[in-house]
């Protein structure tokens, strides 16, 4: 339902695939992309979704593909959040308003929804080098050949694996395109070096000029003259090259550079990507767009209105008002019946610890808000690091301060976190630095779906030697966590959900709980549920259930800590119960459960108690609520209960 | 034992820590260098270790550290090939010899080995994130202030972590100074622009000159005349900045460039890295060297001689004949009595994957010899890729080039792999591409310590969703897991250990194992001993001495796969025998045992079985020779059968 009132029939009805651009001229495209822009708005406001970047690729999408045979050629869109334009016009125009449901379209570019998908992504930084490797196996007669176009944001490129992409591409000379979609922004406002570059070359109107006149003059000087020109010499040559210094950037890694181009002009984005598209190197088409185009309250706000409007919530674009930001200040949410979320906790517990010891700061990886840590940014903004996306950086950066004698606390999602994997390894881990890794996220995210799920922290982490690993099982234990993390000596990982907690009071001032000690919750008999992180409030809700319908009143304990394991409360709810439930939201392979179990064979404790791991199966889990997810995935009260109760129904053996 | 002839004593004998350098003046220091590049020459020709790069850093040792007050100040070396010089001027001079042994020197830097070791790090592009985090706690007044130098090679600079440590230090704008110790190469030749780029700026003196002499022309005008320069406009400016074209890549990332400086010359290293000590900003000085300088057999084999000499086998050096390299030719290695090394049979059987498929292609990450792939680099060069310094990309082009059609082996030791983890989760497992990775330095890797043993990848691969994993017990099967994992549909991850085979003929023809099926090797009782890759040999040795000194004769299986399990075959062992062992080289949490016991106890299956689970403990273990360290840990076949003997003469629950 278009909002555009003209009586002009629209053009996107027509588009049933990229390849029904082909006929349109710029104006046409011009219209469509305005065309495909409305709808975005249209069905954004209803449903909700990422917005700001989708509404600034619109033009892009349309040229791109205006210009491209795809699926033969192939376009790449790095992250995804930008590739709603794409999905519209290529076959999925009327289920836009599925998308991020149950179900309906994925909220990234997905292989198996669209042979246009070419790749997957929800974590950025990849499609440079996925292009590399598509038209190097191209080159080398592998499949049909065809053109290859990577889209990146600017925030994407400071992801260290886009130049280590960059550094390949032009060793190897691939004439692979790539757009870079340059907002100014990453999902916060850019930060460090490359988004000042950016920033010169976009301000400077001058520099683009006198770059063109340049370029104009000696592509159009009379024969003889330039070759004139060209005995003047090396150093003429080289004065000259500093008219492109923006480009020099590039070209010293041996990739062409054209721009700055408008990125909302159609004719001019054509132009420019036609003209890479012909070149037999790798072209970097520098496009300059706005997060938001097209829609006033994004593009008014500022670099806050942006920010604010990366994803919208259902309604709120309707009525031009977005919901309260995931990490509004403590003081708004307390006014509200709900409990706030984790991470406004988070956000708020490290500005009290930030407050209280002077070596305490916080490091995001480009998600300030996502994180909370934009709380600590409003009230300690020196104490507060935004490395762009750049999680490896992250985890040695916050080394590097730790040595020193800081306490870092690096907030990045469990999924994130993966980045940094290695650094964790060998230069906090093995080095024994005090460095507290804040996982959001962990488990099932929701909308964002299998890219973005955090399944699988405890599993990599707690293989780790040296590590300490724990979960909170309400806000309260989140705010003493947190206090604990930073206390203990050496490095700490500590995941929570995303979303609303429990609704439990917060302490007015934390204590350091003891490394390793769980808590009893409720004694009972024949069960014992033990739960970590959001297991807890499953196994709680389980307890009830069996009570209630099955008539067994189950021991429930908090496990708190994945590592060390609280040796003797395992032990204990071995020895003096029937079944024993691990509940966790992370795959079961090496998981909390797991740990568990080794500890009660290591100890040849397993005795007579049967043991019933509970958590995320070994698959990717689609996206969808996550209410919906963890009913799929058995995570629910009612799902554990009916499990206990069929396994206590059963002779001991006859579940496989 | 100096093999300078000369009657002067040596200065070096007289540096017991860095402060003994400042006295000195540039000659002095110029002789001290030469003094210790005659110290490791002598010493590494009796020991073996790290050779090219650390001779090529001798000059840069001394002039750092005659111009830092160490360990106030700082000095980060990246990786740490290159930190002998450094470890000689800082109080280790009389233990050079102890260097990689067990108990003896790290082969790095080590934090806890010495005050001046500020960091730890074997694996590459860690030091400017670090010196970022360092700088950044000392500004904001946590702990001494000092200042901070990271000495970077340029093959280390590939790594993408590098590029987001420059882009944050140049937007933060902190005074660090990073040395770019650039003698053209990784440890392999450098592959990628960046490359050229350093070359470019090497190989063109005129451009230095050019540079030189501008910069010289505006900082020594006369009054006024440098005032009517800089009236001529920003045009004018812009051309001479084309002079500094080496520098402007830097430039753009808010970082100062001095070079090229000739990294042997004392006077010329002082005074450039002496200016980049004043400056308020981050500065690259970037330093020309010759990786085995001093050296002749190194420095005149030209690229070869390079990579030859990074790393030197014990007695070697004196005689200037290295010893033959790992991945020699079959042929060479076939008429001796040694069994072949896993590199070198590895790199064989791609070889001949790849000429029965023409879409098989060999990936490495600067590390060609050291996986084996400089056999397909000599077979078939163009199915052969180098891409640097950069996991993360390998990962991805392996991707990228599997979505194409091509079927990639990413050979990547097992410890760097851990660089990639995210694009493994999320781009290979996710999208269920298919990627070989052939995992060499699986375990215990020996003289290069904690930062190389691959202790950790069943752990962190075993979690994910589409992962098959497998391990070879000896070379044949090696051949044909190679050849399975290519043919598997989706990604495989395939381990196995450094060093020689077991001595088993390979086969003409490999064969497609059962994915997912084990092996039975001896028939037994009481016991079953179920080794999985080097955890087979291992089983097979206790079983031997269990046979022989304790009157069991066990079980022995192989298990092939660690996922999927066979789990027939484990269920049978459980059921038939009092005492199940996995052997693994792998941490035990999470690892093949670990995936045992899951399938045991899901299935309720442990009945009256005991799990005794063998494999590498929960901490990072030293450097020493493999069969010292195994002992450590207990991962002999003595240790196994020992343990095995203990437990069956206990109690059942006797031995927690």
């Amino acid at each position: 339902m278009p909002s555009d009132a003209s009586d002009k029939p629209r053009l996107l009805d027509a588009i049933d695939g990229p390849a029904d651009l082909h006929g349109l001229d710029d104006e046409q495209l011009q219209r469509l992309a305005q065309e495909v822009r409305e709808q975005i708005i249209d069905t954004i406001g209803e449903i909700g979704g990422h917005f700001g970047a989708n509404l600034g690729a619109c033009e892009l999408a349309v040229a791109i593909h205006s210009l491209l045979d795809s699926p033969r050629d192939k376009v790449l869109w790095d992250v995804g959040h930008q590739a709603y334009p794409h999905k519209i016009l290529t076959g999925r125009r009327d289920r836009l308003q599925t998308i991020r449901t149950y179900g309906g379209l994925a909220p990234f570019c997905s292989i198996g929804e669209s042979e246009h998908d070419i790749m997957g992504a929800g974590h950025a930084s990849t499609s440079i080098s996925y292009a590399v490797g598509l038209k190097e196996a191209m080159r080398s007669g592998i499949g049909p050949d065809g053109k290859v176009v990577a889209v990146i944001g600017d925030g994407s490129l400071t992801g260290g694996v886009s130049f280590e992409a960059l550094h390949h591409a032009g060793g190897l000379g691939l004439p692979i395109v790539i757009v870079v979609n340059d907002n100014g922004m990453s999902i916060a406002p850019n930060v460090g070096a490359l988004s000042r570059y950016f920033n010169r070359i976009r301000m400077n109107p001058r520099l683009h000029k006198a770059r063109e006149d340049v370029e104009h003059g000696l592509t159009k000087l009379p024969a003889g003259i330039g070759e004139r020109f060209e005995r003047l010499g090396p150093i003429v040559k080289e004065s000259l090259k500093a008219y492109w210094a923006p480009g020099l950037f590039w070209e010293e890694l041996d990739i062409a550079y054209i721009g700055v181009v408008d990125g909302h002009d159609m004719a001019a984005l054509r132009e420019a990507i036609g003209e890479a598209l012909a070149a037999e190197r790798p072209v970097v088409v520098h496009c300059a767009t706005v997060k938001g185009k097209g829609f006033a309250p994004a593009e008014e706000g500022g670099l806050e209105g942006m920010e604010r409007w990366h994803a919208a919530k259902p309604a709120s674009i309707v009525n031009g008002a977005p919901a309260p930001k995931p990490a509004a200040s403590a003081a708004a949410a307390a006014a509200k019946p709900k409990p706030p979320a984790y991470t406004q906790v988070f956000g708020d517990a490290l500005v009290s610890e930030a407050r209280r010891d002077e070596r305490v700061v916080g490091i995001t990886a480009a998600m300030n808000s996502g994180t909370g840590l934009d709380i600590l940014q409003r009230a300690l903004p020196d104490r507060y690091y935004d490395v762009g996306i750049a999680e490896q950086h992250a985890v040695l950066f916050a080394a590097g301060l730790a040595l020193q004698g800081a306490k870092p606390v690096a907030a990045i999602y469990s999924t994130f976190l993966q980045r940094g994997f290695d650094q964790i390894v060998h230069d906090v881990c093995l080095q024994e630095l005090d460095v507290v890794f804040a996982m959001d996220r962990a488990g099932l995210v929701g909308d964002d779906g299998p890219t973005h799920h955090g399944a699988f922290d405890i599993s990599y982490l707690r293989c780790l030697p040296n590590m300490t690993l724990m979960a909170p099982r309400d806000e309260a234990e989140l705010v003493h966590m947190l206090h604990t993390a930073i206390a203990h000596p050496g490095p700490v990982g500590l995941r929570y959900p995303r979303g609303e907690a429990e609704g439990t009071p917060l302490p007015d001032v934390p204590r350091a709980l003891e490394i390793g000690r769980g808590e009893l919750l409720r004694e009972g008999e024949r069960v014992a549920l033990l739960g970590y992180g959001h297991g807890v409030a499953v196994a709680l809700g389980a307890a009830d259930l069996l009570a209630g319908e099955h008539g067994v009143e189950p021991t429930v304990a908090d496990a708190r800590f994945a590592k060390p394991l609280d040796a003797a409360l395992v032990e204990r709810l071995a020895a003096d119960h029937d079944l024993l439930v691990t509940v966790e939201e992370n795959v079961l392979a090496g998981g909390f459960g797991s740990a568990v179990l080794e500890h009660l064979a290591d100890g040849d404790r397993l005795g007579d108690v049967r043991l019933l791991r509970v958590g995320l199966p070994d698959r990717y889990v689609t996206h969808g609520k996550p209410a919906l997810l963890r009913e799929e995935v058995g995570l629910t009260p009612a799902a554990v209960a009916e499990r206990v109760a069929a396994e206590l129904r059963a002779p001991r053996g006859a579940l496989a």
